[in-house]
């Protein structure tokens, strides 16, 4: 495994709150692209309900057509439900994420239930999903506050940690879904989780919407997390909060990450290229800088051969 | 004084690359409602050639309409030789801000002179200010790298800090002009610097161009620097520079320093005006954050009764 892990969740995450309608042979395409600048994880979609989350209507169709490409990257699916994770598992997803939210207003309003009740459910998929042969990670969303609610508090967010820890899940993601999150905070919040199970991997999800992203990135580094989840361009945006930022741009993390000398392997260029073939697309600025500026010459040398 | 000051310079760094002249009449409302958020400084202009930056060709006549002001904020100016010094006194600067570049190509480029002859003629003029009165404000430009010439040795920044230390300053500034500062280089050379001098004020200025603006704000912040220097709406760039891109956003900066609790009493609202009020002279869609979405409503209480 490389030290670094970066889960490209634009696909999902980026796309799902866009009003336009990406062609499925576009994201395709994209996902393409996206392998071959050495990401380890590409999120294709989620599997969600067609009518509700129209964008996202063509993630079984888009799995079949990955479904004979090689190990890496591995490709990864968002399911909300037994009835998703039956999708996915049907069209041969291979590592499933699933999650819920330490807002009850956020859970109530995404799911039409309690925290408590969503977690047992998502709990009962993951388990499931597992057996099936499938990797799991599992999230806790709204994790560092919540447009509705304001301030999430801190032992809310570790005791659906430790629930998922007493299920042996071993992939656990902290998920900022509307952008809240301060580097302080960051920093407890992944201390404390390694402290509950030092054998948990953490894995974060920042979204940019206060500028504070690469920030929080580079804040749960500190902390010792390595896997980090993040969108070409910086889309996204979560439809069912209240205020919303996209997502960590991944083009402007994996560049901050060649300029503190990590994962030299991945190539920047194949990122930049589908961020600005979503510019194109979407027809506007997206938020992404280093597509827009190109990446400091002389510091991404290494990046250059591939 | 308090314990985080901020520098305003978005009225200098933030206008001098824009083609569409700002009225004087404007700039001056603009620094009064600046004025009101209760931030430190703020930087009215430069005293460059009127015919090379037309944008600052009004910086005398803005000081004279701020002469009879208070002692706070306090009106700082920047020069780049003595003649620019007899323009600021003449209409009652009480702050120089002045500096040289660490990059030679950068220091011929901007000022046709070797780092070492540039910084001479700084000594001469920053002594003759403070013969006059004034307080000065000393700086490395190009301190994390040059657009043309890539790294720029930590050596060579430290070399013009000592310097400037063995002259008498009691305050410098290190600024990212091109925005390739990395998090833990600022710690490092902020390190260096406090220790070369404890009693040195450190001031940092950042740009934002690779994202990072923000993320190195904090690095300097975790390694003891206390003076941030940023632009309203992320305005700003050198247009001296091959790439560059804007200066940090006070705005964001306080609205940041907001959620660590830190200068609660600076009032977010004069700031997140004049950014959209800036925004809509320009006609264009501005780099900061929060004149956008707003301050996150439930975090900045505090700022409410300004």
């Amino acid at each position: 495994m490389p030290d670094i892990v970066i889960h490209e969740v634009g696909l999902r995450d980026g796309l799902q709150i866009e009003r336009d309608t990406v062609p499925t042979a576009t994201k395709a395409a994209w996902a393409r692209r996206l392998a071959e600048s050495g990401v380890d994880m590409i999120q294709l979609g989620s599997f969600v309900h067609r009518e509700k989350v129209p964008q996202m209507a063509d993630t079984d169709e888009l799995f079949a057509a990955f479904r004979d490409a090689g190990p890496r990257p591995v490709f990864t699916g968002l399911v909300l439900n037994e009835k998703g994770l039956d999708r996915g598992l049907a069209c041969g997803v291979r590592y499933f994420c699933m999650g819920v939210s330490a807002s009850e207003t956020h859970s109530r309003k995404n799911t039409g239930m309690t925290t408590a009740e969503a977690q047992e459910r998502i709990i009962g998929a993951a388990l499931a999903a597992r057996a099936a042969g499938a990797a799991v990670q599992v999230s806790v969303q709204s994790a560092f506050g919540c447009s509705y609610e304001g301030i999430v508090p801190e032992s809310r967010v570790l005791d659906i940690v430790r629930r998922y820890v007493d299920a042996g899940f071993p992939i656990v993601s902290l998920a900022d879904t509307a952008g809240h999150a301060t580097p302080d905070q960051v920093e407890r919040l992944f201390t404390v989780l390694q402290e509950i199970d030092p054998s948990v991997e953490c894995a974060c999800h920042f979204h940019d919407t206060y500028g504070l992203g690469l920030l929080n990135c580079h804040a749960a580094l500190r902390a010792g997390v390595t896997y980090f989840e993040a969108a070409f361009a910086g889309l996204g945006g979560c439809p069912f909060t209240a205020v919303t930022g996209g997502n960590v741009c991944t083009e402007d993390l994996v560049h901050l990450l060649h300029r503190l000398g990590l994962r030299p392997d991945i190539a920047l260029d194949p990122l930049i290229d589908v961020a600005r073939e979503a510019g194109a697309f979407f027809k506007r600025d997206l938020p992404g800088r280093i597509y827009k500026t190109g990446a400091i010459k002389w510091a991404t040398e290494a990046t250059k051969a591939t």
